[in-house]
């Protein structure tokens, strides 16, 4: 195997091993944990999920895809937690979260080493000649470490 | 540039990325604020800063250099925080941040992209055989997502 490869497979396997863990957390809450804040006055559990839901499902467009659940932004997104009454449900939230991120893993695996390092759907051509660090190996980092920092936060809600 | 350099770029890009973030929270925290814990009965910031100081500190064993602060880890790794009333101080934890962090990056700086690849001093020739994925790449990676994961926490305790 080629060290190009490595690199590749490397950032999918941090990628692969962040989302298990948020498939465990998440995924092990009732109905009413679900509804518990992260810290007092914080963000409830539901809410992280649903944010972190609709985060990834804008990461298909990476793949030059199209989104499962862009209505998830008016509730996760551009309005903050508590200020809505008609979000989507604990079984919604956890249904779209499963369909968006298989869809991610199935798209990853189609990309080729050299699709990692070319520039994603949301960047110009012309941006990217700029700065060719804008491509979908950087979105694959950054992203993961994204979900990362809100595991640190949910896992303190758990308990 | 090779494909090989954009994914080592990258994944600098995205530690010195988290570095900076973790600098700006934990560097401009005043004496009383260094000591407010992350959520009620969770770890105060100095443990988490500490602890990571430490965690830091073993990733230069990669480099094959040595440990600069060993000691470390009897505070803020092995037991856990408020047991033991020597730990060292603001100050001290401070300094070594910055020491352990500019260390790193200087040896980063020093590997070529295929020392990326190679594995690193912790792993036996015979495991590396086994499993090429233990290299420095792998590592970075997985602390870069630790940082995120600990700094989701930390942000939390700072307001």
């Amino acid at each position: 195997m080629g060290n190009e490869g490595s690199y590749v497979t490397l950032g999918l396997k941090t990628w692969n091993a962040q989302i298990d863990r948020a498939d465990k957390l998440f995924g092990g809450l009732s109905s009413e944990e679900i509804l518990r804040e992260i810290a007092p006055g914080r963000n409830r559990l539901l809410y992280l999920w649903g944010y972190l839901t609709a985060v990834h499902d804008a990461m298909l467009l990476l793949l030059s895809g199209e989104r499962l659940h862009p209505e998830f932004d008016v509730a996760f997104v551009s309005n903050p937690d508590k200020s809505r009454a008609d979000i989507p449900s604990h079984e919604q939230v956890r249904r779209a979260w499963n369909a968006v991120n298989a869809e991610l893993r199935k798209g990853f695996e189609k990309l080729s080493w050299s699709d990692w390092v070319q520039r994603h759907s949301a960047v110009s051509e012309e941006d990217f000649a700029k700065d060719a660090s804008r491509n979908r190996f950087a979105i694959l980092l950054s992203r993961t470490n994204h979900l990362s920092y809100h595991l640190g936060q949910a896992v303190l809600g758990r308990k």
